[in-house]
This record gives structure tokens, sequence and C-alpha cells, in this order.
């Protein structure tokens, strides 16, 4: 099944898990597999950001498509830019906040346990 | 757990699933959930394909990043552009080739059902 651009939904959470400002969410798929939750592209504006918060009985993949963010990963703290990527585990925690001048992009798969 | 650029592991597939040229595949996380097999980037160049093919037993999700394509759903076949999307579950088949100009770049990520 195709999912054009203009047939994706989207939605605003502010001050998303506690988080800064907003985020928007574009679910990119009208189908998605019984073991998944979320295939979405989340974007923040700069100083936006998603507050720690722990995943249980799933995994949550980010790749990092375009600007750059400050991200917890459990208790350590990384730069992280375009290109690169994050898992984050059951039992894992995980916070993102854009650090840059752009708008951060992330596209994020949450599958299940 | 991060993945920087320079830790994700490529390698190189000559006429993938019988398709022309090769794909470049681009592993992005170190780490994988479980009930997923593959979160990785694809890079097709003009002309390059990957071959008609069925999943069984899981479900893949391509995000298209770059470029523009011709692919077939089962036995439909659609022109598609950055940002649309593809969901191919099991049972159902898909094909993909570049038709641009420039690089094609999907991200696929396959859930095992």
């Amino acid at each position: 099944m195709i999912t054009r651009t203009n047939e994706q939904s989207k939605s605003v959470r502010e001050y998303m898990r506690g988080g800064k400002k907003h985020v928007e969410l574009t679910a990119l798929s009208k189908e998605l597999p019984e073991n998944a939750r979320l295939f979405s592209k989340l974007t923040l504006v700069p100083g936006a950001s998603i507050g720690y918060h722990v995943h249980e009985n799933e995994t949550e993949l980010f790749y990092f498509m375009e600007g750059c963010a400050r991200v917890q990963d459990d208790d350590k703290f990384y730069d992280v830019t375009a290109g690169d990527s994050m898992a984050t585990s059951s039992g894992h925690g995980h916070s993102v906040e854009n650090t840059g001048d752009h708008d951060l992009v992330i596209l994020a798969v949450i599958v299940k346990d």
C-alpha cells in the first residue's frame, strides 16, 4: 500500500512528555504492521524537546534525518546530528532536544517486544 | 544506544532480488529489536532496481527520503517521490526502480509478524 505525502495525517503534541514547545508528528503510513505502533516523522522547531521517558515492552528507533540535537540515553547525554541513529529498548529511557538553528527531523519507529 | 554515521555498516548487493545494477545498504543501528530484522538506508543510483519479491511473515515499510521511483505493489505500478511511503505486508510483493536522475534513498524497516 502506497501512502502519499498528502495522505499522511499530522498532529501536534504540546510539551510532549514534559518537553518544551511542541512536536509535529506525521504518520507516514496508513497501514502499520501488528508489531509496530509508530512509523512517523517527528519535527521539532529550534528549542523544542521531548521530555525523558522510559519505554516498556517495546523498542523505539530514531533516525536523525535533519538538524542536530542533544539526547539523553538513560543517564548519559550525547550530541547527535543528521545521519546518526538511536535505539531505546524496553526498560530504557530517552529524551531529545533540538539544540540547532533549524528544524530537527527524526524518523521514529516503535516495534513491540 | 547511539549509532554514529561512521559506525553504520555498509554493504553492496548486486542485482538485488534480480534487479538492475546494485543497491548500497547502510545498517543504521548496531542494535535491532527482536521483532525487526532490518532498519537500513537503501541507496540506488539512477537506473538501479530491486526486483519483485514477496514478503512472508513480515512487513516491510519504505519511506522515500530522496529521489523518485517506479514501484510495483502486487500487480499495480505507481510513481512515487520523496515523502511518500509504502507498506508491503505478509503475502504481498513489491519492486522498486530508480527512474530519476539522482540517487534514490529509502529508509526501510522490516517488522516480523
